[in-house]
């Protein structure tokens, strides 16, 4: 019932409202092609320029995507479901399945790109893994593909100390992945901290996961804790915010 | 050590990458002013266009903020920490407090706009609450401010066949809020689910949080469900994302 806030607002801003209305309503839908420059035109009696501005403020918002020589067209959004507590739940790595399986269903999640290497921690690393400065940590990088799409960059640090030796620094950590070792080495999980924040990509964030214009990362940041209180991995994670929904289901 | 991609890209960007890292390492900290645009010029040896170029790749990124006149400020991120689980725990609603006292620790987070009408249900509310397309839902939208800032939107929508005739329908719905009053209703929430994704912020949105240019927003869409499974309570949620971080903390 607030409307109307001020109709002094330029023309290009007016025909994005209502274009972006239009999607909401589901007038478009995702994967629709907009009305295009010329169209918009005609229709609202206006010169190129404000047609051009009115589909980039719908660009920028990234409710909209220009694909080359096709125009502009709603942004399809069918996103990973990532559920954050299930996923990482005993009955998951503890059958020795990866929790990676946990966010795809029946989708194809692959790692593209891997390196695993024993490097000094970065100090914010060493400071929540409680390690002195000369501790080297195990890093595991890792970029994970859906249908040909990068939609993920996860980097894992974990303190050389615990895990030297084990399947953890080769690049195949075996069935059940690093919390299956990490059990073994008598360093199991039993509680986990993930902190989400979301920001703008880095002109390299957004060139590993091919990202369009507009579109932020959400970053997640998860502790793994063994008995005691025990730091024993930190992961942070760098997610295509168009690819991804996160779920967190609990009790009161 | 993959490093040196191209070197053949514009200066402006090189000067941006410099920056950028000098911000990471901490050689420039939240809230400290970046070189201007002469100091630009004459250290890079570039014309006024190119370093106003590369602090606007730094400020489209959301790692530094243009104060009017006085030059251009890594952004200060101070974020309010919302504990998604412990916060939604009976002990807090249930001793009368309200859930979003469990958000501020000592910071004053506070309602500055506050609108509680019965409207029709949009479908996608009323398809999740299980109403039939005539059935009505009480939607309370509210704004929160911390410290002079407006960091958080949300909008909550109940049936009003359970919160008819409650305080729920009031502004002020007393003690332990809109949570004890469902559970004196009989329709106790047991359960929650949290949607999140991120995305750029509507120019309405980005008007109502006051925000700076290049930062998103965080959406969460929060079902809280009673016993059997009943959906009672949607509250879609709108977050400044350079005013929060989430934290989930859960055990394997």
């Amino acid at each position: 019932m607030k409307g109307s806030d001020d109709d002094r607002r330029p023309k290009y801003q007016r025909i994005a409202d209502a274009l972006r209305d239009a999607v909401h309503s589901g007038e478009y839908g995702p994967g629709d092609r907009l009305p295009g420059e010329n169209e918009l035109m005609a229709t609202h009696g206006v010169a190129r320029m404000t047609a051009r501005q009115a589909l980039s403020v719908l660009r920028d918002e990234g409710v909209a995507e220009a694909r080359k020589g096709a125009g502009v067209f709603v942004r399809a959004f069918r996103p990973l479901r990532r559920r954050g507590i299930q996923r990482l739940s005993q009955e998951q790595w503890g059958s020795g399945r990866s929790i990676w399986s946990a966010d795809i269903e029946n989708r194809a999640l692959s790692v593209d790109q891997l390196t695993v290497s024993e490097e000094a921690a970065p100090e914010r690393i060493s400071s929540v893994l409680d390690l002195s400065e000369d501790d080297a940590v195990c890093v595991r990088r890792r970029r994970f593909v859906l249908d040909d799409k990068a939609v993920l960059l996860a980097t894992s640090y974990l303190p050389m100390s615990v895990v030297a030796g084990s399947a953890i620094t080769h690049e195949d950590t075996g069935p059940g992945g690093t919390y299956a070792r990490l059990a073994e080495l008598g360093h199991k999980p039993v509680h986990f901290r993930e902190e989400i924040r979301s920001r703008m990509p880095s002109k390299d964030e957004a060139a590993r996961l091919s990202m369009s214009a507009g579109t932020p990362v959400i970053l997640i940041c998860r502790t793994a804790f063994a008995e005691e209180g025990r730091p024993v991995e930190i992961n942070e994670m760098t997610l295509d915010a168009a690819s991804y929904v996160l779920e967190y289901d609990f009790d009161a």
